[in-house]
């Protein structure tokens, strides 16, 4: 049975986050009523980040088999006939039978858009972390330095936290600003739950200049949850980009 | 009575356009209603430009009359309050008693943001216009050159213009990609009604390789709307910023 892969886009503002949900919209369950309409058969989706609610996707990958044959080209355009303006299918490949759009994906892309304004973008609403107080990226970027290379993550690790080891890869914590719109571009080899919200958090202290940026370090080395900040607002994170070996079968 | 001007953005989305219409939903009695709300008596606001149904304003300027006194910031801060999420007060200043919000402006400046990809954009979708074919912004930059200066723009000008004359000085019309997203910067002494949705049209037929760049002039010196393009939808169209000569009275 034929495996394939879509790469898909989504706005995660109307729905309770990717995962299935009883009596609850997400949108596994949109994609796969789509994929009903379109192959005539039902199919489960796996994909390779569980976003959270209110979290977007630029670059979310998920895998299905199907017994229905379809040409690349059609689950494109086909498939985004049968689904609402706020999710779009933006790829589709062939792949071996045995790939996993979550097990084999080897680093994993997010965007943190942070809008730094003292009133709120009306255009962007629902797109962006508004932090009204002034941010100094240099500050942040001192302190995301600190969390690069391999690490324990425990005090940026969210309490529904199912991963297995608290350890992980962090390649790049890069800012940058274009006018109010602060980015922070993240990189690992995996990410722990609530991750990026919780190291955007303890940068917008840092940014604010409330906390130096060498606390970034000591809440790493703490390994305690309680000694970082909150949990900042999931609107301004996208899970842009997911990196795989030598997947496709063909384009 | 202090003459007060607020700078205000809005997403046009759900609104019938900054005008004020019986029945229907406008960024006009929508402002006027919080307006209401916060001073305690009623305003008549004017705007510098009366935007359509779908077109967003990130500058645009309206004055108003009130015998309330309030410090500028409590405009901002309190007005913003009253205002759904989709309006934001960005600044709010005194200004001379004869100050007009529109016929005192000397230019402004709108951005036509647009979405060249084969899929349409799910986390803008609404913010900008979607074009599938793959769009050459050489050759679009060198049909809008043609444009620059001063013309009657009557083959732009749409059926309900009231403007008094179609002699425009058009002093910007720039192009510019990042990723999938075009950008028309345009700035003029003023504009037709649907001038820059018109211009749009025309633009995109040559950067679709559909006419050469020389047809923009073709249009421009046939002083016809029927030879050019058809006008495109509103929504990747903002109105950026407008400009005055010193009008203010202080910050």
């Amino acid at each position: 049975m034929p495996r394939i892969i879509l790469k898909i886009e989504y706005l995660g503002t109307r729905y309770h986050g990717w995962q299935r949900q009883a009596g609850l919209s997400s949108i596994q369950q949109t994609v796969e009523e789509a994929l009903l309409a379109f192959l005539g058969e039902e199919v489960v989706v796996t994909a390779a980040g569980r976003t959270d609610k209110g979290v977007h996707a630029e670059g979310q990958i998920i895998h299905f088999d199907t017994t229905r044959e379809r040409k690349m080209h059609e689950y494109v355009f086909g498939l985004n006939h049968f689904l609402p303006l706020d999710i779009r299918i933006l790829e589709a490949h062939p792949v071996a039978g045995d790939f996993h759009a979550r097990f084999d994906a080897i680093f994993r892309r997010y965007e943190m858009r942070i809008y730094n304004r003292r009133v709120a973008s009306a255009i962007l609403e629902g797109r962006v972390l508004w932090h009204k107080i002034p941010l100094n990226i240099e500050l942040m970027q001192q302190g995301a330095n600190f969390l690069l290379g391999e690490h324990d993550f425990t005090s940026f690790r969210g309490p529904d936290c199912q991963a297995k080891t608290p350890v992980k890869h962090l390649q790049v914590c890069k800012l940058s600003r274009q006018g109010d719109l602060i980015t922070l571009n993240i990189q690992a080899s995996g990410f722990l739950h609530n991750m990026v919200r919780n190291i955007t958090g303890v940068l917008l202290k840092i940014g604010e200049g409330k906390k130096p940026p060498e606390w970034a370090q000591e809440v790493l080395y703490a390994k305690k949850r309680e000694v970082a900040a909150k949990t900042v607002a999931p609107q301004g994170l996208s899970l842009v980009e997911i990196f795989y070996k030598n997947i496709l079968k063909n384009n």
